[in-house]
């Protein structure tokens, strides 16, 4: 072996997570941004690299994967909870995206959002929000892996005043950043089929098909959706996306609260992509997605937070947690989802929806250096009898160390590549001019 | 004022959480282990005192009360997840329990689940178990407020083999332990109404009634539950127990999941507590307790933790966050319980239904100075719109700062009254003796 530029030693490594045995005491060897080996510490001939870094018995895993968030809502995080979803989004966020979203405040906000996200294990985010410019810009400053989506909507949106021009806008960002930044992969966010007409939304995933790149969207959150849909449509909003023909295995449906057996089918069939959001479906009180359901029937599921907004936070490690605990008494059984599932939805399987199947979200010889080190001498994670500690007790502060494409961002819990102080200066100020909401 | 003991400035103050209005910028004046005078910093004449705390902005309230715990269970965490309630207990726990639970054991894990409660901001727990005088000694060692619950069953258990001699091993109890420490209360844990005889649910009851001291019981945790009790004794388990005369205002009944609207009216008519365990009803599948019903009906409630194995952790944050967002989709309505309403739960309702209301769980003159800080200078918790981000945005590992009776116990996120260390050792030890039963 080459002389690694990091080496992570004496570590339990979950290579896997959900999948594979666990290697303990481990190593992993970092070269060029990628994985150049991993195994056995009894195997490491000699434990040399240009860094090495000693996991002290913490658990070396791929950094996790945030299937779906809208970064930028960070200044919004807690501006009017307990709200019934129209009143919260019409009489609070709406009006205060009009007043407040431009570039520079996505660009703030979404570091903002990339520092809780870096500090919390979070590696790479699929987020689709409106100037994605601006976050796209965020993301690669602070070192995160991101699938930017810009949003495609029939209203007029930050940055697009004229829906007319939401492809057109879309198809720039595009051409601006595909291939711009290793870190960063463009894609397109078509809002929902009911706030994007069939011609919309068949016009962006021509656009995304051209490019070979994700369609997100939202899909089936709420009943209100569904019976909406229905009554306009006389179909369920599956069906009408399907109907569109713009169902394929580079399409990503956002949320699946609301789907039948047939939905599920369908999508299968399609090879499209599942992200759930279970905090958001929660706290916007719109249900519980099917998930035993989901994986049963082979779907790929991702594991999302959702805007901060609507959560009010992006730790993936709570949101893995509340994920597999809700589906047990959706289902009013123990084994519903069990934790290792969980665990590969937010790695391996998350990876695979978001396009990157095998590059991120695993531990493998030539995959990217993505990868986190949990510290376990903490009085919660112990003792420590499996990784299902991961999802059921492991908090996104337990995290020590992030690596994104081989570079480290975080180290002994502390960010490497921005200073949080200034961007939360800068945000709070953002807030100070909304007022205050809450007591 | 008189020179206070310990002096915290520049906090964020929430003397009533979900109730009172925030004071800020504000200051708490410590002395003789109780809050000798709190208000706006503008109020403080000389912002003096024996040690004067900076909270630089963070929130200062009162230590969360975790209503319902087994402590000593943090060894069998993660032990066997994702199984039935059924194979669980007989399988895992009920076994590992047989082998290994002693006094030393109660005591060691008792400390590790202390010293997790109070790195995440709970100054007072209430435990039920079995060899309690171990574990009273773990949370009087730690600094941590306890209400300590001897446990009293029907079968042999840990320190009673003859089940003849629970009542008379829970006096004992008691008697040791009224008025030994200013931290430790003792009290009763009777298991629950398909485990203890109509018999023994007296005696325990008498027990408690002598000595003027809360009564515990686990009731209607699970469906099978609620159906066994109505086979045998053709009532719901509320009505089983007020049939026995045994609910009154120091009796509070654990779990409440399964429970109608004749029984909380029963509940509300004897003045019963209640305390809810959110998480563990989630993971065990069990439901979601009605508790927008309950606190519609004028009801106390308190949150907890319950075991360590069945959560699978000891922070009320997270308690909170998960409490607030599953009961909106219970109801799916988003206003179903408030945050606020929550934070009040886990302070100063809490206290109310441990019996300890106006001594903690508020910061009020003359009330124990439990009291916490929770740092906002966080990506995370910024901007900060309001409290309602202490339920959804905050965790554990946010609090900087305990006091409990007016002792500094976590001070910069580190404890003070104990190493965690060697008891992560000790208990690690004993865990290795389990086994591994997770890959």
């Amino acid at each position: 072996m080459l002389t690694p530029d990091i080496l992570l030693i004496n570590g339990l490594v979950l290579p896997e997570p959900g999948i594979s045995k666990v290697i303990e005491p481990g190593y992993v060897a970092v070269r060029n941004g990628r994985i150049a080996a991993l195994g056995p510490m009894a195997e490491l001939a000699a434990p040399q690299g240009r860094e090495v870094i000693d996991a002290r018995g913490g658990v070396i895993l791929p950094g996790l994967i945030n299937g779906h968030c809208h970064a930028a809502m960070t200044l919004f995080r807690g501006l009017a909870d307990d709200l019934p979803l129209l009143t919260w989004l019409h009489d609070h966020i709406f009006p205060a995206e009009v007043r407040l979203v431009n570039p520079e405040m996505v660009y703030w906000c979404s570091r903002l959002a990339a520092a809780e996200m870096l500090l919390s294990g979070t590696t790479c985010v699929a987020d689709g929000y409106f100037c994605m410019e601006a976050a796209a810009r965020a993301f690669a400053d602070c070192g995160l892996r991101a699938v930017a989506a810009q949003g495609v909507i029939d209203f007029p949106a930050p940055g697009v005043p004229d829906p007319a021009d939401n492809i057109k806008a879309a198809a720039r960002f595009l051409d601006d950043w595909l291939d711009r930044d290793p870190l960063v992969s463009p894609a397109v966010f078509a809002h929902s089929p009911y706030t994007c007409s069939a011609r919309t939304l068949r016009a962006a995933k021509d656009l995304a098909r051209g490019r070979e790149i994700p369609l997100f969207i939202h899909v089936a959150e709420t009943r209100e959706e569904k019976a909406l849909i229905k009554d306009a449509l006389g179909a369920s909003p599956v069906k009408h996306l399907d109907a569109l023909g713009i169902l394929d295995e580079r399409t990503v449906c956002i949320h699946c609260v609301w789907v039948d057996e047939e939905d599920l089918a369908i999508l299968a069939r399609r090879g499209a992509g599942i992200v759930i959001c279970p905090q958001s479906h929660l706290k916007l009180a719109s249900g519980t997605a099917p998930l035993r359901g989901m994986l049963a029937g082979g779907l790929q599921v991702a594991l999302g937070t959702d805007g901060p907004a609507s959560n009010n936070g992006l730790d993936l490690f709570r949101e893995m947690d509340v994920c597999a605990k809700v589906q047990k008494v959706r289902d009013l059984d123990p084994v519903a989802v069990r934790a290792g599932e969980v665990l590969a939805m937010a790695t391996g399987m998350g990876a695979g929806v978001l396009g990157l199947a095998g590059q991120c979200g695993v531990l493998r010889e030539g995959a990217l250096a993505d990868l986190i080190v949990v510290d376990r001498q903490r009085p919660h994670l112990q003792p420590f009898h499996g990784p299902d500690l991961l999802v059921y007790s492991a908090r996104g502060s337990d995290v020590r160390t992030v690596l994104v494409g081989g570079r480290p961002v975080v180290r002994d819990g502390c960010l490497l590549t921005m200073d949080p102080a200034e961007t939360m200066v800068r945000v709070r100020r953002m807030a100070e001019t909304l007022g205050r909401q809450n007591p």
